[in-house]
């Protein structure tokens, strides 16, 4: 039994393959999330997609061998229990406010579909993590995009109106401005009626977390991730902290989609993560310590920065268009991440990386200004 | 800022956790599926949810212990080219004709999202994977069940008519009865204006798999696991192979829900799985060789038995109930599933484990039915 021929030729005429007439409406218009580039063709210094410069816990990376056994022919614990209890554990909460999965993004989109299907419109910042309107497209949600101000600041008062629900990266994406933990408790305690969903990615790199504040509020889920201050993005892992209701909320989304979204690796992976506070706590001092001093350096060469208290930074110049600070950074090998976004298209991204990379970044940096007459400072 | 005390009271006191109320309209009608009994209080014969009695293939466990380094502080591939360039040449496919997910439980809701969507009522089996109307009722597709002949064999005629999709898992599930790859062709190629779903978690157990056909047919989309025939459960990786529109289809779905699905461990453990096709054909002979001499055992000992081509058996006893079997079954630590729902409350399915454990089993079952009046043949 051949195909139809015909409309084989047909469909390879009009350049549209014949088969993706059966897409769905739901997929038809999608404009999916674009990843940082993962570039495979020279060796780069890779300050675009905000990994950690330094490789994770060697107890996790001993956890990974010692699970890489026979009992991997088994499913693993759909109740990610003991990853759950060892989180729990670290923050001073219940397993039952505790929830895993492949990677926060997983769970953003979770959460998306747990708390904001069929409400009313719900905000989060005109400039954030651009996954949350591909989540809405994805999910039917209608959103309300919140200004910010001239200098990317989060106004609290803001999102404080009527909603259907409040999403928030705190610090926020791309810009690295967090708001203060009371700032956070006030929209959370403004909106009764709705999840407020503060995504902590980048908390750790000096931000304050609300997670304290979970079982204050029971319309407060905190999520957060594995991949940025504990070093496994190559691993998928994420957790979100909430009320029992939340988490069950959450469980439901899982349990409609995929019964084992955690597998075994990252499982144990996860625990010795958590349990190695001091490898954790050194990392991420020195992640904080550099980005204080390349700042500086930067806000000196006359460029623009945030105060991010994240693990990148996002700076303009004045005089200088980012996309070609970008293209020239690139021509040096040094990759960082230019967004082509309306008010964001004049600004970098940069990852802090190792002291030795953020040298490189800088002379490379300087040297692009010094050959660009306006970017004498 | 404190909660609202007179509020969680009430909660409290209706048994009702105040937070629920957030729940979308998507969730709170929600009946998950549910995974089969993982126990931890007891060393128990697991043969109860379809692994693989087997461990992994030695260079799968090397793998991951190589992949075990500081490069899991970088995202993965969100390509995922090596593994998908790997799993083509293993079915004589290309690249962009294959799609990698966490687990194929993943890849089924993708495929439901993209292709059933907004459509007319989808066609599946009415005893069949009991995840399907879980997909359905999350994405809100409708659907219709197909039933089955008496015996549970599937009718290819009852699958052309009109509908908005087929979802068919061959070998089907939980009676492990499979269709002919030309049965399949045909049900494919009468159902030109839909995408054919087809699941073959168990096909590497005796089934002929219709991947060779995807090239032939635009609507044909064939997922299968790591799970099952390689013995990697606890890794979470599927695989789907079909034109390159349809692989867009799931791209799309993806994109739209988390950028990285498989972590670099499971990229790197899937290709040496495939590769070592030695331990894969020595391990999957061997567990049909058991279960021809279980299955022939058990109706010499009076059982109805399907002709399953899966890693399991459907059986039951004309006079035992088989919820009877499966409480005594377990009491002397022998775990087998049964499904307490229509059609099929009289069965149970059971797991080939090693010929071993296949006896442990043997042995328990002569004991229960020896005790039993009824048991006698």
């Amino acid at each position: 039994m051949p195909g139809n021929p015909e409309k084989e030729k047909r469909a390879l005429n009009t350049g549209e393959r014949e088969e993706n007439r059966y897409w769905s409406g739901m997929i038809k218009g999608i404009k999916p999330y674009i990843p940082g580039e993962q570039p495979k063709d020279q060796k780069y210094i890779k300050l675009n997609t905000n990994e950690n410069p330094y490789p994770p816990s060697p107890r996790v990376l001993e956890a990974i061998k010692r699970a890489a056994d026979g009992s991997l022919r088994l499913y693993p614990d759909p109740e990610c229990s003991s990853l759950r209890e060892t989180i729990a554990r670290h923050f001073g909460l219940k397993k039952e406010q505790v929830f895993v999965g492949n990677g926060s993004d997983e769970l953003l989109a979770f959460a998306f579909a747990a708390f904001f299907t069929g409400k009313a419109p719900i905000l989060f910042p005109e400039i954030t993590y651009s996954f949350f309107p591909v989540y809405c497209k994805f999910f039917g949600i209608d959103y309300e995009p919140v200004p910010l101000g001239k200098d990317f600041s989060v106004a609290v008062e803001k999102f404080c109106r009527p909603n259907g629900g409040v999403a928030l990266p705190n610090p926020n994406a791309p810009t690295g401005i967090c708001l203060k933990a009371s700032q956070v408790e006030e929209i959370a305690a403004r909106n009764p009626e709705s999840v407020v969903l503060i995504d902590e990615a980048y908390i750790d790199f000096g931000g304050e977390s609300v997670v304290s504040l979970v079982d204050s509020y029971p319309n407060l889920l905190v999520v957060q991730t594995f991949s940025k201050s504990r070093s496994l993005a190559g691993l998928r892992l994420g957790m979100a902290m909430g009320r029992e209701g939340l988490i069950e909320g959450l469980r439901r989304v899982k349990d409609s989609f995929n019964s084992y979204t955690v597998d075994r690796i990252a499982l144990a992976a996860g625990e010795e993560a958590i349990k190695d506070r001091e490898y954790f706590e050194e990392t991420r001092r020195k992640i904080i310590e550099t980005r204080c001093r390349v700042r500086n350096e930067l806000i000196s060469m006359g460029f623009e920065v945030t105060d991010s208290m994240a693990n990148f930074l996002f700076m303009s110049h004045p005089a200088v268009p980012a996309d070609f600070l970008y293209r020239e950074l690139k021509s040096k090998g040094v990759l960082v991440r230019y967004f082509d976004r309306p008010k964001i298209e004049n600004h970098l991204r940069v990852t802090i990386g190792t002291d030795e990379e953020m040298d490189c970044f800088l002379r490379a940096l300087r040297e692009v200004m010094a050959c660009c007459p306006q970017g004498g400072s």
